[in-house]
């Protein structure tokens, strides 16, 4: 796969260092058609390779445990930055930063920010290495441009599926945001998560456009699905399963204030969030989602039965308004 | 749902006695419906019930070590029986004995069985307690009834979905199997593994037919599988992550048999078998299944490549015979 900086060296050099005989490759589902060149590479260095095949939306469902049962000596994940704290079996993070250029795509842009003077510049991990390039174009075209650094993941500027901290830090200090990147999935989630005119700069397409309209259909059927979850007299309460996504207690306490509301509650505990896995249970009428909050978010119209954010859950429950909710964000914590 | 035995005073028993908070509740899909009003009884008897949502197929895959890491007292595992040896957190099984009367389906099996004298019985663990009933109405036809017992699984006569040993006892003794429960799963997997005419009796239905045309296009689907697979260069092996279809070695000895014949092959992690799964990876041309064995069986055209289990591939590698896979059976081991 061209375009993908997939650090081969610095991954032999791992295995020699560490005397790995088990190395888990782990790829989320874009680089995955990689997995067995890459299998090769790590055969060669002396590892007896095994490719993850499940899914894998991110670093917060590192296959550590699996890694344990299979002994693994080492784990390769592909794709994304570090996010949880602890790896009990050795991890080497390969973020896989594209080596596209940028400047086509932002140059594209810049006529889309015409009526913003200071615009906040986000993007993933892929990229980050080109923000200072694209800052430059922006500066040079009249832009204030502000990079945001929450600190609570790896890189200023750098955006993940579920963490908008950086782009909301600087929300105040900006009129629209331009994200850097491929796909809607990320600019998505800064305009739902800024309530801001989000313009994408596709390096791969080399193109720019508005995320807006979308970013608003979504909008408005996340409210179609909190109207419908008011309704609902059985909760289903999904506690996640994967390494990053398990938050027991924060399931309990939605368990608790449902129940203070008069609503049946029930815990379920689940490593794949399927349509079809929250069918099998026809006296759920909703779900409130403590796993990934991104699994149902932008496609609700493939589960057949509201399943909400945590943060949509309080709109429900009466603790906060449907106001409040844009201005904390969907679905950040 | 009416017609199973859900065993709750037991259930309200084993909590108390071990003084049980958090209770995982495990149930394969068609039982899933019942997991909320279960989840009552154990809330009921002073127990925090969580609900797994994940697929469950068997009691091979026991979510032990989801529940160590959700920090759960005691796992009610229902529709199955005990299977694997070593149950890190305390298990409960609820076998959930169908409660319906088999006597009409069997009786209307008889005309069916009518050119076999000698006829082996097998049931799932739902009907084992109904094995006595259904001996006495073929006894009573004229039959020589024999229920297979190779102390490997549980109860005499009983199947599951990969192990037929108690059919494959006592094919030499017998001259066609007759199956008691719903569904062809079951009765199909004693006809590919005993190439012996199988007649299902389905008590739910109250009705009794052959399985034997569906399981001659199973045989010749299959005998298409290791054909396309013989032209494979790249093949996947597949390791299972779930409890009881972890076979790391067996996977291991495959690739190196695939090696041996020219071929390239790739270890692949996995806990859910699905099509898309295997699809992220162009370069491999056909797979091998370590870990659940039933899952591309009896429905190869829900994947786009041939999905074949170990026995299988050693027809491809020239290990042994289509007539000896036969005789050994599609995937028993």
């Amino acid at each position: 796969m061209k375009g993908f900086d997939f650090e081969e060296e610095r991954i032999k050099q791992e295995i020699t260092k560490l005397g790995a005989k088990r190395v888990l490759l782990q790829l989320p589902e874009g680089l995955k058609p990689e997995g067995p060149r890459l299998a090769k590479v790590i055969e060669k260095a002396g590892g007896i390779p095994i490719i993850s095949a499940d899914p894998c939306y991110g670093a917060c469902d590192l296959a550590s445990t699996d890694a344990e049962r299979l002994g693994i000596d080492l784990i390769i994940h592909f794709g994304h930055a570090k996010l949880v704290k602890r790896e009990p079996v050795p991890t080497v993070y390969v973020e896989a930063r594209a080596t596209v250029t940028v400047d086509e795509a932002v140059e594209k842009a810049v006529p889309l920010l015409s009526e913003f003077r200071k615009v906040g510049l986000a993007t993933t991990v892929q990229h980050v290495q080109a923000l200072a390039q694209a800052r430059e174009i922006l500066v040079r075209a009249g832009k204030t441009v502000v990079i945001g650094d929450a600190g609570r993941i790896n890189y200023a500027g750098q955006v993940s599926g579920c963490d908008y901290s950086n782009v909301r830090s600087i929300v105040n200090d900006v009129e629209a945001f331009l994200f850097i990147g491929g796909g809607r999935f990320h600019a998505l989630g800064i305009a739902l998560s800024t309530s801001k005119p989000t313009i994408i700069a596709d390096p791969y397409e080399k193109r720019a456009y508005s995320i807006d309209d979308e970013a608003q259909r979504i909008l408005k059927q996340r409210w179609a699905c909190i109207e419908e979850a008011e309704h609902a007299s059985a909760f289903g309460v999904l506690v996640g399963l994967k390494t990053g996504q398990r938050h027991l207690d924060e399931a309990l306490r939605i368990k608790e204030l449902a129940e203070k509301n008069g609503k049946t509650a029930f815990l379920f505990a689940i490593r794949e969030i399927l349509p079809e896995a929250l069918m099998e249970f026809p006296t759920v009428d909703a779900y409130v989602n403590t796993a990934c909050p991104r699994i149902s978010l932008d496609a609700p119209s493939k589960f057949l039965k509201p399943v909400l954010t945590v943060n949509e859950f309080m709109v429900v429950s009466g603790e906060f308004s449907w106001e409040t909710l844009l201005k904390k964000g969907l679905f950040e914590n």
